[in-house]
């Protein structure tokens, strides 16, 4: 007789939720399907042929180092790279604040493993990046949503008064999944203040910051605070997602904690890929890739854009982000963007439903749209079709509303 | 004024244990010291030559998928062949039942993950492998060792008796870390029958299992228990560790719940990386190189244990292992290997305590030694140095025991 899971189930696994873009993904990866839903980085900007020579170089002249275990806190060389790059935009850091973790994603995680125990609060973005929410969950923690920047003191305040101290401010300041926006320097400064003011710490979660595709950039809030701003990065978006190479920028007594808990949670990052990366670095390859990955998602971003002008009905607003990946989309109040999700999937187009962003169910009305995957000519037919499917909701309301009082 | 992460530190974290192993590495990575502490595989088994071949390959037809992300269950291909290479072996599976994780530490991780609450306990061997000791722990698991398999039973019927049921039973059945002994049919089937009287899961974690240089290979315990077994595997000590790949053979129940825990950790496991390894096999160079693995360990085991014979004082005793890395050495009663220790960097030579592997801090006269990586000079000289350390620490404890009463 098979063992009854339930019965043996930790209170963490129960209290793990089930991906909804993963849910959702399934529908949307039916080939006849136009998916917005995404985040998928766009093959065209993988540096196929530059990795070629890389790979070759690396397995002829450092195979005995590169295939084999490597350093819980990442390669040495890389680390040191990261620490210059960020000392140029201003952080006052060396090497030893640098963390290699595997993907961003597990930035998060073992940052929530050395954080939160069950029943901690977190206080995070009304959209706010749904990974981060559900590493959250999984580690019983209450994330608690923040509409307005001007509201975050008053959260956090009544918070503390009521004996729920929340353990860290999650940000994401520049080109925010899902929304788009980016934090401008007096809201930075808003939080910093308000941090120091309550003693907290701030995550700032930046894996779009480099995809900036006009305007000037926003300094870092490490670069403001070096004492209570942890940083994560990744390459998932500027290079390659398939690496799984992130990292961690914070405090050294953090860092010697997270390098603990990444000891038992994988030993190591892929020692290959960061063996690769280095090189790739070292050679000034990363600019270069950068600036052409740049180039297209503008385009892109404007491509799309310019189909919304054009098809979407009255009634129907976006984000117009000035890097990142995505737009926000927001349907007149009081409409459900998962009764739209299930009209677009018979229309062959998918999004992913902005209430899975919002930890306490609200932005219903609101979805989410990748512009950085789809080519320019199925993105126009998947926003006429989305278009399409919107308008269908609006009449259908129409004709239902006679029926409500 | 920095934060005072003391007092902000999760529960969970306050439970981690830095891993003993990682803080004698230091001392033993200088490069006069002949360490055979590590778990390291011999560079000399990596295929480069087929990496480069592969790796052009995946970069030339595949990368627009290889370097993207991938699923959270792993490549589906790699998935299909790791389930029939184990239906060969008797298993009754479909790569359902198979999730690729990011080595097979993140198996253990992902496991304690939703199985662990906060003060469960978990039945090991007396040693057992220190690498899932400390994710039990960090999940704040209590950790109970069995020192003898006849004593399995008495210990499950106390705890339970105590109100403590173990939420699984860990067991590294081929070439144990640290100990190199591997259980035959007998005791595989005296653990399935414990298991099933208490409805208990069991841990079948074998990354050594293909290391075998000589007698016949014991059948999986999956293969005679469908429904309580998750069998955890790697390619670290077979391929290469660099690219961190392992996975889970479970019922499809539980591989779901690691899912959902798995979209938290990592999202996924190197997307390259599984792309390359998939192709190796379909190549057949798996097979090729791991013979070639066996042939050459199977005479450093050979060289080691001779070195052992030739050089050790009397009283020192050491298990002779059929497959695996390690060796595992037992100092006469009432010494202490630690002491040894200091003695040994004197000497500059290396191992690991083998209290390091006892949850309850027994095996205080034992200690592990790597016999994979070395080469066979520099093995012999390490034997050497070893005994001569091991030598004086008895000549001392002659010298003082006069002064004891």
């Amino acid at each position: 007789m098979a063992i009854n899971i339930q019965n043996i189930l930790s209170d963490n696994a129960k209290s793990m939720r089930r991906s909804a873009i993963r849910d959702l993904l399934s529908v949307a990866n039916r080939p006849e399907v136009i998916s917005f839903a995404g985040g998928f980085p766009n093959p065209d900007t993988f540096p196929v042929e530059d990795l070629k020579e890389i790979m070759m170089e690396v397995l002829t002249n450092e195979s005995t180092s590169a295939l084999q275990y490597g350093p819980t806190e990442g390669n040495g060389k890389l680390r040191e790279i990261l620490a210059q790059r960020y000392r140029e935009q201003g952080l006052d850091i060396t090497k030893d604040n640098v963390m290699i973790t595997t993907s961003s994603q597990q930035a998060i995680d073992l940052t929530s493993r050395i954080f939160i125990s069950p029943g901690d609060t977190i206080v995070c973005g009304l959209p706010s990046y749904l990974g981060a929410l559900q590493s959250f969950w999984s580690y019983q923690a209450k994330p608690i949503g923040v509409e307005k920047d001007e509201e975050l003191e008053t959260v956090i305040r009544t918070l503390i008064a009521s004996g729920r101290k929340p353990k860290f401010i999650y940000t994401i300041p520049d080109f925010q999944n899902p929304s788009g926006v980016t934090m401008n320097l007096n809201q930075r400064k808003m939080v910093l203040n308000v941090a120091k003011k309550y003693d907290l710490l701030i995550i700032e979660d930046s894996p779009y910051r480099e995809v900036r595709f006009e305007g000037e950039a926003q300094p870092l809030m490490y670069s403001m605070d070096n004492e209570r701003v942890m940083l994560f990065g990744t390459l998932s978006k500027t290079v390659l997602p398939g690496f799984r190479i992130g990292w961690i920028i914070a405090p050294v007594n953090i860092i010697d904690r997270l390098v603990v808990a990444k000891q038992s949670a994988d030993l190591c990052t892929p020692v290959f890929d960061q063996a690769v990366i280095t090189k790739y670095f070292e050679k000034g390859y990363f600019e270069k890739n950068l600036s052409k990955t740049i180039d297209l998602y503008r385009n892109k971003r404007n491509h799309m854009l310019a189909c919304f002008e054009k098809y979407m009905p009255e009634g129907v607003t976006w984000t117009k982000p000035e890097g990142g990946l995505f737009l926000f989309v927001t349907l007149p109040e009081g409409y459900d963007s998962a009764v739209l999700f299930n009209e677009a999937i018979k229309e062959n187009v998918a999004f992913v439903i902005g209430e899975a962003f919002h930890c306490d169910g609200s932005g219903k009305n609101t979805m989410r749209i990748n512009f950085s995957f789809m080519n320019e000519e199925r993105t126009e037919e998947g926003v006429k079709r989305l278009a399409r499917a919107i308008e269908k909701m609006f009449q259908q309301s129409q004709i239902e509303s006679p029926t409500s009082f």
